[in-house]
């Protein structure tokens, strides 16, 4: 049996504890002769999934507490694997949830690092730059590589810092080991999600609710 | 006469004290009688700049001392105008300066608030949403819209607001007004470039350098 999570740009498989990241083409392209349980935001995916008898969708149960309207599943499971804290998934998007004894509080989305160069490659073709993940951020800027990428990484870094004040954040998604970098009281863990969707299948298994084995 | 300041998405001219602000393609098809003294930062309208007579490039004409790479002439002109301060010209990208002492320390450059927009619409079509100019900063988001807001412009805020620390913080540029609300210690001035390039153009007069008149 397979885990899956899949994004806008990557899909995420959990197989026997490894961890492989896939492009959608990529995930488009394998083939699965065992069951796959899996949440997914990619609407594009929707036909692909349901027409594939393999695919096993757990969004339908899983409850989660919110008064926040539209919060994707990828999201909500994140949160999910946390009481109390600042949960962070670094992806395309980077959403961001405080969750406080267990009640989700709201949460804010900026774009992901690969989307603040799409911005700046929008703007102008003189900001057509990979942003520099090791530029100093208590240094002024000096040239048009590092503004880009001080004003990126160092706003991200503000707001989460903002929402956290002492609370631990948790952080998930491609980028989240980079930015939990820039945090005392940070936790990098990519099995985040993955804990949520095995909590809720076995939830389900011993339930026996739906045609989960 | 006409001053102009030309950007990637907009000209501002002014003419006779009063500011217009024209879209590069209104710009194009304007008809100049009069003599234009410009600073231009968008390189696809060299050859129509070059090839008009009545435009007369003042950039050749500032001097401005800076150990910084690359920078953009409107952003040379904004922080001329500045001894001590922190200098926001928020337009397509919001660049943010530090002037002291008359010298510049650095700077560096923020998405504007449509290239965040349409960094969120590349992510997902879900996220393809206009900013919420009215957003609360002090409550958590609880729909996409809110959060996609909150996270733009509370992010600007910040790292802004960590730049300035005590230090005034001059604004212009399109979304100059709006962001300058944000702060106690703010000035607007939408004519802060031009005030450099009137002083450039009085100064290069006076010295007879160049066929100005």
């Amino acid at each position: 049996m397979i885990f899956c999570d899949i994004g806008n740009t990557n899909a995420h498989l959990l197989k026997d504890g490894h961890l492989y990241i896939k492009s959608i083409n990529e995930f488009l392209n394998l083939s699965f002769d065992e069951k796959v349980y899996y949440i997914c935001v990619n609407d594009n995916l929707k036909s692909f999934l349901d027409e594939n008898k393999n695919f096993f969708d757990l969004k339908p149960y899983m409850y989660f507490d919110t008064k926040y309207k539209g919060m994707g599943i990828d999201r909500i499971c994140a949160c999910k694997a946390v009481d109390d804290g600042v949960v962070v998934d670094a992806g395309s998007a980077i959403t961001v949830d405080i969750m406080e004894n267990g009640i989700h509080a709201g949460g804010y989305i900026l774009p992901g690092l690969t989307a603040y160069e799409a911005a700046y490659a929008l703007i102008s073709s003189r900001l057509k730059l990979d942003i520099n993940k090791d530029v100093k951020l208590d240094v002024m800027p000096k040239n048009t590589r590092d503004a880009i990428s001080y004003a990126a990484i160092k706003s991200i870094k503000l707001i989460i810092e903002n929402s956290a004040e002492n609370k631990k954040i948790y952080f998930c998604g491609g980028d989240g080991k980079y930015l939990a970098g820039f945090f005392k009281n940070a936790i990098y863990d990519q099995m985040l999600i993955f804990k949520v969707l095995k909590e809720t299948f076995d939830a389900l298994k011993s339930s026996q609710k739906g045609k989960i084995c």
